[in-house]
C-alpha cells in the first residue's frame, strides 16, 4: 500500500524536525538567559561586579555557541534541506528549518574563542564607555572601540571572505540587505530631505515649545509613562517597568519583556517619547506567537522591523494629532502646572519641532534624524574599511548608541529603514482601520496593537527580508517616497511652508 | 641533573591542574548565573513567566549537569589523584582537587534528566507552594511534595545505595554528618533544653515587649536595616539589598551578594532580626578568598557553617546586651514614637522573649527552636524512609521553611548546628578579640568581621567537616555543651529563675 511505502520517509523528516526544534528550544532558553544577565547588568548589578559578570556572560556566550554549532545540529540540519519537505512542513516549519540552517552556516564558520571574546569585550566596552563619558575623555574608550573594529574584521573575514565586510556585518541585522541597496534608498532620502530642511530652516516658522519648559518629577514622569505603556496594551503580567541610564528593551522570553525608560526632570516631552519608543519594542516582543515559542520562526525579522515597531508608535502614533488629544489631558493630571490654556494642537506642534542636527539619538526628530544616521553609516563602513583613522572620530563621540558595540557597523541604517518601514506600514494600518485616528484621539489602541499583532507581531520571521513583510503587510516593498511624501506633507503644514 | 628529570612529572600535575581550574572556573560562572535566576525569580519576574523560566531554569541546569559531569574533567581529576601532590599543590589547591572530586563523584551518579527534573521541579514547586499558602490548601501542594520525596529517593538510590537515604541527602548540606551522629547531638540538645524550658514555663518571668506593639512605616523599616547591614560591614558596592516575601541572600558571586529582607508593619523587630540574619550570610559570601576565585575550596563549607555566621551576627550579636545599646538610640531615629524611657537593658530583653512554638521560624527564638527542628528532622527523617503519610503532613503546613523543595530532607538539622557552631565560634571571638562587647555596643564591628573574614570566610571550603573548621577556629571539635550552657546562663538571668 502506498500509505504503508511513505510512512517511514514521513516520519523521518518529521522526527528529524522534532529533534531540531528540542534543541532550538534549548538555545532559546539559554539566549532568555543570556537576555537576562543584559537586563540585570544595566539596571541592578553592584559597580564591583562587573567583571564576574564579564566571566558570566563569556561563559554562557561559550556554552550557547557550543550548542548552536554542534555537529548533531548540523547533521539535522543538513537531512531536512536534502529531503522533500513540502507537504511535510507547514510554511512556519520550513521557516524554521530555514532560519535555523541560516543561524548555523553563520556560526559555524566563527570560533567559540571568537564568540567568548566578542562578548567580554561587549560588557568591558560598556563599562569604559561608562567611564569615558563620566570624565568626557574619548581617549580612555578608542582602544576597545579598535578592538571591536578588529573584531568585526575578523569575523567578516570568517563568515563570507568573498562578499565587502559591511555587507557581511549588515546581513546580521538586516537580512538580505546590502550597502550597494542602502546607498540607492539612501541617496533617494538625502535627495529629498535636504531641501525640505533647507526649506524648514529657511522659511519655517518654527512652532513653540516654550510652555512645555520647567521641572518635573522624575517619579511622577515615571507613573505618567507607565500609565501610557498599560494604555498603549504592555502587559504588565507579561513584563517590567524599569529605569535606567540608557532606555532599552530586553528580558527573557516573550512572557518576560523587560523595558526600562529614564527621564530628566528639565525635559518632559523626551522621556514621554522614549517611553512611547521602547513600549513599541516592547509590544513587538510580547506579541509573538507561543505556537512557535523558542523557534525561529518566532524570532525578530531583523533590527530594522523592530525599530519600524517602535517607531511606529512613537512617530506615527505618539508625534500624532489626535494622539496629543489623549495625551494632553493626562499630562495634565500627572502635572497640573501645564498652562491651562494650551490645546493639543500647542502639544503636537511642541513635539514635532524640528531640532539642530547635534542632538543626541533619543532627542532628535525624524527629518534631522535620516541624514544624521546617514553619515553615520557612511562613517562607520569608512572606519571598517580602513578609510579613515579612530583619531577622526571624537567628533561622533556625543553619541549615546556608541554605549553599544553590539550595535555599531551594520546596526545604524536599520535604524533608518525602520521609520521608513514604520510609515509605510502605519499608512497601511489607516487604509485597513477606519476610524483609527478617532480611536488614538479616544486612547483605545486596541485595534491597531491587534491588527499589528497579526500582521507584524505573531509572523515574526517567516518571510525572508524586510521588502517581503512589506509586500504580505503593505502589498509593496519598502518604498523611500512614501516617508518622503509624509515628512513633506506633515512639516509643510506644521512650520507654514 | 634530578632538576630536569623531575620536570617533567611537575609539568605535568602543574598543567592538569589549571586545565582543572579552567573547568572549575567555568562551571563556577555557569552557577552564579544559575543564581542570579533565583534571585531575580524571587523579586523581579513578572507573574506570568514562570513557565518559561522553569525552562531557562531547566536548560541551564541541563549544561550544568553535562558540564560537571564531563568525562574529560573526571580524566583530569583521575590522573591528578594518582600522581603525588605533595609539595606540587599546597593547601587550597589541594582541598580544591579534593573537592572537585567529591562533587564529580556525586554528579556522575545522577543522570542529566534527573537534574533537570529537580530543577524543573523546584521552580513549579516553589509557585506551587505560593498559590497553596494563598488559598490555604495543603492538598494543593502535597502531590508536588510527594514527587519531591520521590525524586530524593531515586537520587539517593542512585548516589549511595549502601547507606540509608537520609545519610545521604544529609551529606549534600553537611559533609561527613550522619543521622547516627545528629542523633546523638540532637539527644544532648534535648536532655539540656527539655527541662530548661519547662522552667522557663513554669517559674520564669517572662519580660515584656508591650512598649514594642505598633505600626511602623515598611519603607522606614528598610532604611533602618539598610543602615544597619551597612554598619555591620556589607558592602554595597558588592551586593545588593532589596525586599522579597521570603527573607534570602543569593546573587551571582562574591562581589555580587543579593541580600532580601522583608518587613511587617506591625512587627519592628522580625524586619530588623531578620535582617541581621541575612547580612550574616551576605558576610559569608562578600567574604570569600579572591585569590580562590572561581574554585571549589573557595564555596561555602556547608549549610551548617553558613548558618553559624547568620545565627552568629543574629544571636551572639544581634540579641546581646551591648548590641542593644547600640540598637536602640538607631531605633528611635528611624522611628521617634518609641517610648523615650525605655531602655537597653529593655530592648534587650524584650528581643530575647521565648515565644511559642507554634511561631514560624524567623519568629522564633533560640530555645524552643532546637526543639522544633529537632521535630522536624525526625519526620522527615520518617516520611523519606516511609514510615509516615503524606496525609499526616498538613500539621507541618505552616512553615515557610517549605516553599523551598530544596531545602527539604537534610537541609533542616544543618539550621540547629549552625546556632550551635555559632555559639562556640563566638565563644572563641571573645576569647581572642578583648573588648568586643564595648565594640559592638559603640557600633564598631569591624574587628569582629574581619576576625570572621580571617578564620572563617577566607577558608571556604579548606577543611573536610564543621568539626575540622571547628578545631581550626576554637580548638575543639563541636561540643553542644557550650550552646546548652549559654542558653541556660542567658536565660536564668532573663527569666529570673
Ligand atoms: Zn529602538
Ligand atoms: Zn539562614
Amino acid at each position: 500500500m502506498a500509505a504503508a511505502a511513505a510512512a517511514p520517509a514521513a516520519t523521518s523528516v518529521k522526527a528529524d524536525y522534532e529533534a531540531l526544534c528540542k534543541k532550538l528550544k534549548e538555545v532559546s532558553a539559554l539566549s532568555g538567559i543570556s537576555g537576562l544577565l543584559g537586563w540585570d547588568e544595566m539596571t541592578m548589578l553592584p559597580a564591583g561586579a562587573t567583571e564576574s559578570r564579564a566571566a558570566q556572560k563569556a561563559a554562557l556566550a561559550g556554552v550557547l555557541h557550543e550548542k548552536q554549532t554542534e555537529a548533531e545540529l548540523g547533521e539535522l540540519l543538513r537531512r531536512l534541506q536534502a529531503a522533500n519537505l513540502e507537504g511535510e512542513l507547514d510554511a512556519f516549519e520550513l521557516a524554521n528549518v530555514r532560519e535555523a540552517a541560516r543561524d548555523y552556516k553563520k556560526l559555524t564558520a566563527i570560533s567559540k574563542d571568537l564568540a567568548q571574546r566578542e562578548a567580554e569585550l561587549e560588557s568591558r566596552g560598556y563599562q569604559a564607555w561608562v567611564k569615558a563619558r563620566q570624565e568626557s575623555d574619548f581617549s580612555a574608550f578608542a582602544p576597545v572601540l579598535q578592538e571591536w573594529v578588529n573584531l568585526r574584521q575578523e569575523k567578516a573575514a570568517l563568515v563570507d571572505p568573498s562578499v565587502p565586510v559591511y555587507d557581511c556585518l549588515l546581513d546580521d541585522y538586516e537580512k538580505g540587505m546590502t550597502a550597494a541597496r542602502l546607498d540607492e534608498i539612501f541617496s533617494q532620502v538625502k535627495q529629498g530631505l535636504v531641501p525640505l530642511l533647507a526649506e524648514l530652516r529657511q522659511r519655517g516658522q518654527a512652532p513653540s515649545d516654550e510652555w512645555l519648559k520647567g521641572e518635573y518629577d522624575t517619579k511622577q514622569q515615571a507613573e505618567l509613562c507607565n500609565k501610557i505603556a498599560v494604555d498603549l496594551g504592555f502587559s504588565l503580567d507579561h513584563g517590567r517597568l524599569d529605569v535606567s541610564v540608557h532606555p532599552f528593551t530586553g528580558g527573557t522570553h516573550p512572557t518576560d519583556v523587560r523595558m526600562t525608560t529614564r527621564f530628566k526632570k528639565e525635559d518632559l516631552t523626551e522621556g514621554i517619547t522614549g517611553a512611547i519608543h521602547e513600549m513599541g519594542h516592547s509590544l513587538y516582543e510580547q506579541g509573538r506567537n507561543l505556537e512557535y515559542d523558542g523557534l525561529p520562526v518566532n524570532s525578530a525579522l531583523g533590527m530594522g522591523v523592530h525599530e519600524s515597531q517602535s517607531l511606529l508608535w512613537e512617530r506615527m502614533v505618539g508625534l500624532s494629532r489626535p494622539f496629543a488629544a489623549y495625551l494632553l489631558p493626562l499630562m495634565r493630571q500627572y502635572f497640573p502646572q501645564l498652562p491651562a490654556d494650551k490645546t493639543p494642537d500647542d502639544l503636537y506642534a511642541a513635539l514635532n519641532i524640528v531640532k539642530h542636527p547635534s542632538m543626541i539619538r533619543v532627542e532628535s526628530d525624524e527629518v534631522t534624524y535620516p541624514l544624521h544616521i546617514i553619515l553615520r553609516y557612511e562613517l562607520e563602513k569608512a572606519l571598517i574599511e580602513g578609510k579613515i583613522a579612530m583619531e577622526d572620530l571624537p567628533a561622533l563621540w556625543n553619541e549615546k548608541m556608541k554605549s553599544y558595540l553590539g550595535c555599531l557597523f551594520g546596526y545604524f541604517p536599520t535604524y533608518s529603514l525602520g521609520a521608513m518601514y514604520a510609515c509605510q506600514i502605519f499608512q497601511a494600518a489607516q487604509r485597513e482601520l477606519p476610524g483609527l485616528d478617532e480611536d488614538i484621539a479616544s486612547g483605545s489602541f486596541g485595534r491597531l496593537k491587534g491588527w499589528l499583532n497579526e500582521k507584524v507581531h505573531k509572523v515574526g520571521s517567516l518571510h525572508t527580508s524586510g521588502d517581503e513583510l512589506m509586500k504580505a503587510v503593505t502589498g509593496a516593498p519598502l518604498d523611500p517616497q512614501i516617508f518622503l511624501d509624509y515628512l513633506k506633507h506633515k512639516y509643510t503644514e506644521l512650520y507654514q511652508l
